[in-house]
């Protein structure tokens, strides 16, 4: 599917690799799955992103951020979402359509993520806070493909 | 509360009447509570959009619709957006966000309101089709507040 | 995995055959997928019934009610389930659990089921009503069953 | 409402007091809140709890683990509930009934505290692990009643 190339490439240009991604959810995973590896997170992570779901989300939660930077969307919401708000929700809510595909126990480490801010989350969080970038949705899908990735790899331990 | 005001006119402004959400409301619960009166629907409707989380759901909704029409989104995903496809579903994620605040009873009349496009829902819709508007987030955000609002009424009758 | 051929079992001890879930995935899908067949839909059935989050969602829901039934919940909680309250939301909620793993879209066809009643989910929540069965769980599980595998179809197709 | 006394009571069987989440609760917001007193999260907590979807969820989860301890669930569902396999997810979906009616922001909090598992949750939890007793509901309940509290404080600050 070329929207995932795509997705990958959009990723990339904000800074974001896939592996820095594997890292997180390596770092959620290892004490369950002692076997774990970065490559098998890898290979679960491409199979998360294969779902058009998933880059539905991610495609359009990267294009409001855009949106927002580049002042497109009108002042009073962009507003709102470029503060990064800690009341405006529809980020986490636009995640969870990345979270469910793999069954609710991804939620744990969703919020758990969303909280301390880990990794690539926290690096793209404060780039959000300290430039005139607008990462408010990047930062949740980030927290939403480790999670669910993480998820895959419990789900096919058993 | 400002935004309040912002997100009805902007209702108006894609010809969307208070009134036309009030009677979706009603003919949802009407056989539920025998003494219902549009007047509550429309009390209990402006109470729903009170809430600040429903306000942003649908102040972002919309934004993204105008962003899709103005041509403002990479090509990509508004190609998908604009089309509706039926397998996009980041349109019925975000109106949860409305749908919840009222509790899961909700659930059951948006999804069926979603299906049958019934008055202006389907009036929205039709327009989203056939002409270079995009309204994708707008028929969920309205099906999401007529589904609300009647669960709140059920909620408070008993 | 032989908890699959439990939850079919406990399911037909409920009078809920497999072909019962597959008619209402059929009737659902039918005018998006010209080429459908009951085959595809007991094929892609399987395939949801074979995901442990769904199963366990399907038995711990079989076994509240059946605990209703038999009288061994609290009193309290108990007539609020056997009643099926309208407002009792948590059957809804579990049946999330089944149908958010095939992704958002599968939620508008749930709500619908939920609402109209058809085939197997009308006659189970008669059945319900009318008897000492307790069926509050039953039916949203073979709704959010139906809905799910309509949208699998519906993801696999394009 | 009767049913929340019910439910505060059967909090308190099982060794959980309201001033326990209202100490998570305390925790989680502090920080946003300056002028935060465990007064105002028991204020708050008190309207989380005077939701019926809210007393549903909370007696229906309870009900399920003394069904399981108990025994007089089926021994293929209940052994998996008992254990509180980390794969089972009907907890932490049955607990969002009582995290979404305060707004998407509370799945942070909730998966945070489900994953640290601090104060009273982490007591509930290792009773469930080193005793007959059977809690795989009751710590997500918990973490979700706390969670909606801080939730609900954070949106009437603004």
């Amino acid at each position: 599917m070329e929207l995932m190339e795509l997705a990958i490439k959009k990723l990339k240009e904000r800074g974001v690799e896939i592996d820095d991604i594997c890292e997180l959810t390596y770092d959620l995973q290892l004490k369950y799955s002692s076997n774990l590896t970065k490559e098998i997170c890898k290979e679960e992570l491409l199979k998360v992103l294969n779902k058009r779901e998933v880059l539905y989300a991610i495609l359009t939660g990267m294009a409001i951020d855009k949106a927002c930077e580049e002042g497109v969307f009108d002042k009073e919401i962009s507003d709102i979402i470029n503060q990064d708000d800690p009341l405006y929700g529809v980020d986490e809510t636009l995640a969870l359509s990345i979270v469910n595909v793999e069954g609710s126990i991804a939620y744990t480490n969703f919020g758990y993520l969303d909280k301390i801010k880990s990794g690539i989350i926290g690096k793209v969080d404060e780039e959000g806070k300290h430039s005139s970038k607008c990462t408010t949705f990047l930062d949740d899908i980030i927290g939403a493909l480790a999670s669910a990735t993480a998820s895959r790899i419990a789900h096919k331990e058993k």
